[in-house]
């Protein structure tokens, strides 16, 4: 663990078929005026909307509501529930969905004392947050961003074309019951599993020395390949998908990146091209990430060593009689067979990525400092095309 | 992940080489009366005292000072804590040292506004605490209890004979500066590192269900076993130590041990043969573990298939060609030959015991009911009879 670094992660973690009865118990820790965000109501229809209004009723609380919080939260959005926040006076922010609900309502809650225009304060200038913050929980219905347990909120403006993050606080307490993520169509059950892997890896996949955040890396990675598996073939085995919600919260709290450089390469080309298409993110991330770990193998001798040792820990694959890179590869070839497995794109022409984009896509991917190589705008060029 | 259970631990980290730079800061945000705790007085040898007594000056801190906390910290010794910090009326207790000093520190923490007998309430009978909590933050000097991360402290009583344990709350923050473990003897950094491996293991050990726990449990060490090696040749192996002082901190702060029922049966033993010898901890554990580890192998088959995965995903061994059994052997020969390569005491003789104490110790050691196997007394005996 070589550099200094803070670890500070107070969430509270609910975890468990009964952790919605957490619920009313946290929320009595706090004055009655709640606002509940939600997505497009298919809470209503799977039922989990009548429990959480049932403990928000036993907890005594009053409920403003804002639904339609879209997969890529809006600015626009952001600012209608800020001000519906200031106009009630509400006391918490109780996201109930996925990553996406949850960054709405961080955002939320950091804008709405905020008197200026927070998409320029927070998301372009990284403005520190000195307004009144409104404490934030949540009830997560999908596994994958991590965002139960992390600061981080990702906003998207249309008018701009971009979609920016910033860190405000993480939220007080998360409850996450893994039966609520049966209700996600397999499709998306999928893209949030690569996503977690893909979390994991460019959070692995950078620096030389001996540091045990990479072999908390490896276990988990070890734990979503086996548990995957099963929830392919099982959607609705409850042990399998327990794991995968409990390993995508670990993935991203900022454990596994303590004293690593870290690579976000997969994210920036797999959002670059998600503006264009508006694919799914997580299929977008596998779709990019074989053409990018080739280009890394072939151009850095670190890189090669460290997709052996990923080969060997996490995929299983014997170094006997074959070369360093012959064992990179080979394990690279074992994931992208898993990925196969679980029916993952496994190229941009699926997200629906044209030739003809590849220009506007690199012109709207940022290139990371942090990994093994850094590519220049003809490289990343290159790897889109690599992946069509 | 089956089952319900929360996790919660708000627990600062500052980790780093220039870590204690960051004590003046924090104590910035408490009243300025400071309760300074520390064992026999090393850190006044090693320097540590007055790079600590700067920070505090510059915080602006009025400081009162106990010394002496021994290595298990008596209830005698948290009474007189207890009653210099409610006379005193220090606004913060700040530990220096390994974790018999931080326990004390949560013990002096919580029994200095209690009007009763803190022996008694706390640790005999575990009531709830519900007087004035006195906040504490470290400087760890010593890697292996973990106790900068949780909530548990560990006091003995000599007139009883009795060493007991009570969770109060976590420190608020930790300062982690791996150079300061360095001081350490040998003897005491190899006691420490089995420390942390038993701890692992007692978590690891138990269940037969697919837990993502177990595969960070793997990760946290196999991390161990490379830096305390390497710290083995050389002590002053910075990268290996701070390995070892962050893995010792995730191996007892309940992460690893979310959905598991753990099997604490080698501090058991250990605490029982110490109790009569006055051996160092982590030796004790070390000695007392081959006898009851083959003791679970041959009555339990949960047993031989958890120590064949410990084996193959730990230890390296092959399964090819071998029975169950022979793999889960091969593995705790392996792992001997490490204890061995360390220095640990492989016997409870070499800890000082005799053939005439081993009633006694098993009358002072309780049976652990979470496990692979449950031992009756005469089972007991006999591990600590094999153990000799």
């Amino acid at each position: 663990m070589l550099g200094n670094f803070t670890f500070h992660n107070p969430t509270k973690l609910h975890f468990g078929e009964d952790s919605l009865s957490k619920l009313s118990e946290e929320l009595k820790n706090y004055d009655k005026k709640v606002m509940l965000c939600y997505g497009g109501g298919s809470i209503k229809r799977n039922g989990i909307y009548d429990q959480v209004m049932a403990e928000l009723k036993k907890a005594g609380c009053e409920v403003v509501e804002i639904a339609g919080v879209m997969p890529n939260p809006t600015i626009e959005k952001v600012l209608e529930g800020a001000h519906m926040a200031r106009q009630e006076n509400v006391d918490f922010i109780l996201g109930v969905g996925g990553g996406s609900t949850v960054d709405y309502c961080k955002a939320v809650a950091g804008s709405a004392w905020y008197d200026g225009d927070p998409w320029e304060y927070y998301f372009k200038n990284w403005q520190p947050m000195t307004c009144r913050w409104i404490p934030v929980g949540c009830v997560l219905t999908m596994a994958g961003t991590g965002s139960e347990m992390d600061s981080c909120s990702v906003i998207s403006s249309h008018t701009e074309n971009r979609k920016l993050f910033y860190n405000f606080r993480n939220p007080d307490f998360s409850i996450l019951n893994p039966r609520f993520t049966f209700t996600v169509p397999k499709y998306q059950m999928v893209a949030g599993i690569y996503d977690i892997m893909s979390h994991i890896l460019e959070q692995y996949l950078s620096g030389t020395d001996d540091n045990t955040s990479d072999y908390i890396a490896e276990g988990l990675m070890r734990s979503l390949i086996v548990s995957s598996r099963k929830a392919n073939v099982n959607p609705e085995d409850y042990e399998a998908r327990s794991n995968i919600m409990w390993t995508a919260t670990w993935a991203l709290n900022t454990l596994i990146d303590r004293a690593k450089a870290t690579d976000w390469m997969v994210h920036m080309l797999g959002q670059a091209v998600a503006a264009y298409t508006d694919a799914t993110h997580g299929h977008t991330l596998a779709a990019v990430s074989g053409a990018y770990y080739r280009l890394l193998i072939s151009k850095s001798p670190d890189a090669v060593q460290k997709f052996k040792r990923l080969a060997m820990n996490v995929w299983g694959v014997s170094a006997e009689v074959k070369t360093d890179e012959q064992v990179a590869m080979e394990g690279l070839e074992t994931m992208e067979q898993w990925m196969r497995e679980l029916g993952l794109a496994m190229n941009i022409t699926d997200c629906g990525a044209k030739p003809e984009l590849i220009e506007g896509m690199a012109d709207a991917c940022p290139i990371c400092q942090g990994g093994y190589y850094i590519l220049n705008r003809d490289e990343v060029v290159q790897v889109l095309k690599d992946s069509l």
